[in-house]
């Protein structure tokens, strides 16, 4: 049996043995790996002839078996060292924990074809269970988008947002460039009714979890899992929140491990908004309303710089005031003469006549056979 | 006639000679004095025996008469140096033109009871003519509110988010408190069909304007009038605005003032919130959702201070690790007893017991005759 293999079986062990995102053990793995951790815990059985519940709990565990029938599941367990391992992980030894919850986790389920360190290119895109029509649509297409430029969208596979980011990350691309990150085993579905949604992404994708295949969801779990979804991820997108919402607690993390927070804006009636606009409003999130919005927050590169968003550029701006005041002087719809415009516009005939000259050559105005009048691009 | 009337009327005739906002003539006159250039000007026509244009043309008004029947149609004409002029209008003697348009205007012709030295607490709130009712709403809601706390709404008289807004100021406050500011004469309505608001906003607060009663709008004259509306207000709120919306020019003059900036969201979706959206995203603008956040950017005072955007404050994230884990595994619905709740958790049933004690006291679980529940708290 190589060190990786031991390693890798001692980290089942303490994933087994305790709640995912203990601070406590996630640091002490980092500091002593896996195997002296767990024969620390281990020789506790020993001490003093009294025998610990942790060691006794230990010891009943086999993680070989596990891991067995993991693979028969076709699910493998990612650790530190692997190759595949996505190293941006790496970052939550070094962050606060929130909630309780925090540190590397000990590794990582994962059923689907992706090598986990393909998400060097990924965005999680994450928000309310409870959207609205628009929430989903916009999510949609965001994560649609994303994929479309060879971004893998991450997300929690919840109702609501993340589903929409999923779906639309599987749309627009043919190759389906999306990961759910559950707070259950991987072999599971929760919602239950993303049972097929699931199915889907593990095809083309993969479905990750830091509890062991068969384990249940909880609240803590929940809480463990986003600091997963911000970690993997260069920028987190909040899509709807409502000021409690749990993609909240997704957004901390993504700003406690320095990545780009976004949010999209919305009605600020909708309860769905009040969560994404405080963002907003806070600093604490940058505005975004696509896809292209989010490659340019991320410094993709030069070819994702969004187009600034202006009308089209109107030759109105550069006019000098009697340039406008004769143009404010020629009729939208039925031309007229020269000497009329001179009229209306209080300016010599000579004058007029020459700056209608010029405003031709600039497209503001056209001349048919009874005058002149505005074209559609100076009456925008 | 005391020399306050002689630069008056002085005033009055430079203003009908000229197009609003002329940087030129707006900065000689606060060098010089109205008279001082009047005078120049009518000198011109003796210049080399030849009479200019310019020369004839202001020889040929008649300011006195001009003011006399503004006074019967109960139009003031008030200028710098009177008790009521804005003083905040000055700023705009060191701003730089913006479409050619700038410079303190050389006086205001005022319908209404309202004294303009109130304005020292005033907001400007303007947006699309082509607003949405989602945009129409807010602007009805901010200007109600911000009236309702004694601020003047200072607008366009619009169709749209302008009206809109005059109109809740108007609704918000007894004395109505709202000021339309036109860039045709006071006598005037532009839109015709807003002649019974406009009607309305001269009886209690004020309809302004930098052009001589009688003359029209023009698209120079709006231009001109924008800087009116962000000059005069401590600050300006834009609530839909599409890609190239005049509100955006207003916007423009209100950061070249160093007036706040502000912006309402909208739908990523809506062609309306383009405008605003950027003016946030590009950080021109705070996000504002309500009245209360426009007077909390003001700096309005400590009561103006919005609350926190927060959910209720759940005991739920004051909890340790093992009395989440315990939380984790009480029922929603039916009541289980400790020895169940401790399975389910996976603790010792004393230290279950313990934990329970303590959630109790916390109100996130209840007691029943067949064991323990979530309370509502613990649920939301």
């Amino acid at each position: 049996m190589s060190v990786s293999d031991r390693e890798r079986l001692a980290r089942i062990a303490l994933c087994r043995l305790a709640e995912p995102g203990d601070p406590r053990l996630t640091s002490l793995v980092v500091e002593l790996g896996a195997i002296r951790v767990r024969d620390h815990l281990l020789a506790e059985r020993d001490l003093r002839g009294l025998q610990t519940d942790i060691a006794a709990r230990l010891a009943d565990l086999d993680p070989a078996t596990d891991l067995e029938r993991a693979h028969q599941a076709g699910i493998r367990y990612v650790i530190p060292g692997d190759d595949e391992w996505p190293t941006r992980l790496d970052d939550l030894a070094g962050a606060a924990p929130l909630q309780q919850r925090g540190g590397v986790p000990l590794g990582l389920w994962v059923r689907g074809p992706m090598r986990l360190d393909q998400l060097t290119s990924a965005v999680a895109v994450v928000g309310s269970r409870s959207s609205t029509s628009y929430g989903d649509g916009v999510s949609g297409t965001i994560g649609a988008g994303l994929a479309r430029e060879g971004w893998w969208v991450v997300s929690g596979a919840a109702y609501g947002i993340d589903q929409a980011a999923h779906r639309g990350a599987l749309a627009g691309s043919d190759e389906g460039r999306t990961v759910a990150v559950l707070a259950c085993g991987v072999d599971r579905a929760y919602p239950a009714s993303h049972q097929a949604l699931l199915a889907h992404v593990a095809e083309v994708g993969a479905v990750i979890s830091e509890v062991a295949p068969g384990c249940s969801p909880s609240r803590l779990r929940f809480l463990s899992r986003n600091r997963l979804i911000a970690a993997l991820t260069t920028g987190t997108v909040v899509v709807q929140a409502a000021a409690r919402s749990g993609a909240l607690n997704t957004a901390n993390w993504a700003s406690r491990l320095h990545r780009v927070l976004m949010a999209v804006p919305g009605s600020v009636n909708t309860a769905q908004s009040q969560g994404t606009l405080e963002l907003i409003r806070s600093g604490a999130a940058a505005l975004v309303t696509d896809a292209a919005d989010v490659l340019e927050m991320l410094g993709a590169s030069g070819e994702h710089l969004t187009q600034p968003r202006r009308g089209p550029v109107r030759s109105r701006d550069r006019l000098s005031s009697r340039q406008q005041q004769v143009l404010d002087a020629v009729p939208l719809l039925h031309a007229a003469p020269v000497d009329s415009i001179a009229r209306t516009a209080g300016i010599g005939l000579v004058e007029v006549h020459k700056t209608l000259t010029w405003l031709l050559e600039a497209e503001l105005v056209e001349q048919t056979e009874t005058g002149w009048r505005l074209t559609p691009l100076a009456s925008q």
